[in-house]
């Protein structure tokens, strides 16, 4: 063995490498299976400026959020699939991983000619459903997530009590999707009960998705209910997407409205993105309409806001960019929302400004 | 790249395949070298009623554990071989691992001619010896690790306190295994030192298992010692188990005794697997047989229980299943072993009973 | 599918292998394209002896720390690179992974004609300075980790109270290679700011080293201030060291200072690599001179200590060693410097002797 005092910090040549891009190897006894280990490592660097103060750091996931993950399927005969997925966040400026490994998605499924079931931990349809007008993915300082804060939310801190809400996604869940043969159209179920050991709560959630996916026009509504079962209220979630991809450049929009008690959110969003050759410009605008009251009995219709925000990527390669967003999020009357990176966060009424930029790589 | 408003929930399409079934690459500098990434994703939905309430939710790995592993050897030359083996449960309803990550086993070995010897953490030889009888894989309703519950077994909570007994794994172990060439006999040997990190407390272990395993029949003898350090006393395990696979099914039984001071449990085992093409039908009945005193010095002599369970499997490939189990425990005296599942537990001499169905799905 | 009654503890012949040493796929679309999954499972057992008592048990990684990892490199052309690079602690002796799961190293790099820049968690330059005269891979009785005691040091309990010292890795960093292409010469940067969620602490980190490396010398200096935040002093530590690879043996040499407001540390070590065929004979000497005072105004001048370690190495093959070291601290005044393992540690000005064997396999 050859020693090297940098052996303690680079470890030798590695002699076993787990590669095979797009060449998954023919195996006799069940051909059409694989196992595809995939990520994503996102670093970039966010200044967040509020009302309140200025921080600056290096950010995990600003264009694409970094993960780790593990899926693969096999082919049962008789057009029937069984495919798992497991996929967890990676903080990649630190190295961590969550409590909850993959919290991103830790399914099973069982396909076939009448649509797939599945299993496990998953996104909800109204996520997937409002997905569909996010151009920023969910990620940095132009996220849609800040739309749906725990906290600044006036009807997600009363129905949730700063747990996780039932937006995202559900633990142990059972959903059906329809198959890709209904000619652009699909459905999406989902119920989710307690007793499930679900981490965000004791609830008992349902959802639901239809759509229209064909050609350029993507169409959706979604609906969901949660039934914060130590209440006994539900909390509702409903709205609709659309995104168009035209020949220069892809536009969205969707309208979102949450609503507990008395206390009601509708979420209006546009987007877009204008692809060039390897580069790419986003843009997209959020207003958030809160109406009713807060827990205090306070109205809270006041309290709206604003978030803009516009993005260029660079493509190094399909694989590999650089990216820059500017985000800029302005509060109303007593609204409290902000872009995420700054401590403290913005005050009632503020606003709060970010700048980002760095680097994404997928494999 | 290809944008889609779907981005951030379904990676594209990924270009990193980790995959090759059966067919490992060779490799000039050690040809015999390989490692292995293995697991399962078991999810199913499982209902217990005990007679104080019911509670219905979902459950990973109840036909087999859900798990995540790797593992590899190396041919060293001369009949010299090295190998790893890290495996980990996962959650799948929630996607969690564990804090103790690869908690099942983690194990680095050097096998030759002589054996193997074995360094890590690891099954107990007390432990793969009741496995010889264990026909529902220790997962779901129909499990054998109910009955060495460290609550509800007075010998397990009385020398174990609430902490993980000594029965399944331990950490920090240097075990030894003979080689296949004895005709079918076996030995295995295990010690484990306190001072080695530990999380089940504060113990030295000592276990030793020898067996015949050649053609139908498969039999042995276990014997474990546990030095409860704090106290000074020794908890001790021994049994025998056999398995016989007969042309048209496996039957098992075992005998296994555990005792701690004046606590006595003997647990009784049959088990039966009948195959049928794709089909599986498979049966056991325990019976635990305590005898002796509680830590209050009340008589346990009463508190036994027995627990009797039937289950289907249909295999849809050699790797997935569909899976249905029904069980029934019911305890007398002051026993309250209950099935998995349900909160609050079976009451003392109260019943349990739970239906369970599933898909299971390896990789 | 075939049943045994050790299903549940022996995964049936797993079919999916992660696994092509040194063969990696090329891929059409991306040809440089690979990711390698790689790691270390080291097992011994330690025998620590303290003046205040004596220690036996088992340890993870005691000749190379045990680990798990993943790294991936593609080009992307015109002599520019992306990779990153994902590494973890693995405890093998319990299978547990640290909860900053990546903790050794989470980088992103772009790397071209220019050098590389790297974002995320990382070894500082100062470490990498030091690890050249390192022979014993900081891991085991004879780690240099030994001479940076957060709590034996009186400079860094003072500098970090406690918590991990920017020594080794700051997260969040932001970091500079040169390329290989100045005929031996390299220099290395780094900049980690606070509000980066680091885990070790609220600080600044800036560190610098620059070196020559080529033929058998490898020479470098390097420079590290800290900036404690809350207390607005800085922690500072700069040293050189060398190795030589001569034709019969590596010989390394050292020179550390570290200082912190009143209180300073100055670390002398030798270190020498004899490799015969598989043989391995290792030997370290390292000095620890404290001079300045304690937090309570006390002079430590007196409080110096030495560590002597030899150790022997048997290689089985490129991946698979055993090994044993014997290692002696000795501790003058009221230094209380302990080898890792023994618990309670050295008393002040007492010794601290150990003895470790094992086994250590690279995948």
């Amino acid at each position: 063995m050859k020693h090297s005092p940098s052996r303690g910090i680079v470890p030798r040549t590695l002699k076993i490498s787990v590669a095979a891009c797009l060449a998954v190897l023919a195996c006799t006894s069940h051909a059409q299976s694989r196992v595809t280990l995939f990520g994503a490592v996102d670093l970039g660097v966010r200044t967040v400026h509020n009302d309140a103060g200025t921080n600056t750091g290096m950010y995990s996931g600003n264009n694409y959020t970094s993960r780790l993950g593990l899926r693969g399927e096999e082919d049962l005969g008789g057009g029937m699939k069984a495919s798992f997925w497991l996929e967890g966040t990676l903080n990649a400026d630190t190295g961590a991983m969550p409590t909850q490994f993959f919290d991103r998605r830790s399914t099973l499924s069982l396909s076939g000619r009448m649509g797939e079931v599945r299993l496990g931990r998953d996104y909800t349809p109204v996520f997937r459903g409002y997905a569909t007008a996010e151009v920023f993915d969910f990620a940095g300082a132009a996220s849609m997530t800040t739309l749906y804060s725990g906290t600044a939310s006036t009807v997600l801190s009363r129905a949730f009590k700063g747990k996780t809400s039932s937006n995202g996604r559900t633990n142990g869940s059972v959903g059906y999707f329809t198959p890709d043969s209904f000619g652009g159209f699909y459905l999406n179920a989902m119920v989710s009960q307690s007793g499930d050991g679900n981490v965000s709560g004791d609830f008992d959630y349902r959802g639901l998705r239809v759509g229209y996916n064909k050609g350029p026009l993507h169409v959706n509504a979604f609906v969901g209910t949660t039934d914060i079962k130590p209440v006994g209220d539900n909390y509702r979630i409903h709205g609709a997407a659309v995104a168009y991809k035209a020949s220069l450049a892809k536009v969205t929009a969707a309208l979102v409205d949450m609503r507990y008690q008395d206390a009601r959110q509708t979420n209006y969003t546009l987007g877009m993105i204008w692809p060039v050759g390897a580069h790419e410009v986003k843009a997209t605008w959020h207003h958030i309409d809160q109406a009713g009251k807060a827990a205090n009995a306070a109205s809270i219709d006041a309290n709206d806001a604003d978030l803009l925000a516009i993005g260029y990527v660079h493509n190094l390669s399909k694989r590999t960019a650089l990216y820059g967003t500017l985000a800029y999020l302005n509060n109303k009357g007593k609204a409290g929302f902000s872009i995420s990176g700054a401590t403290p966060g913005a005050p009632a009424g503020g606003s709060s400004r970010a700048a980002e930029f760095g680097i994404r790589h997928l494999f």
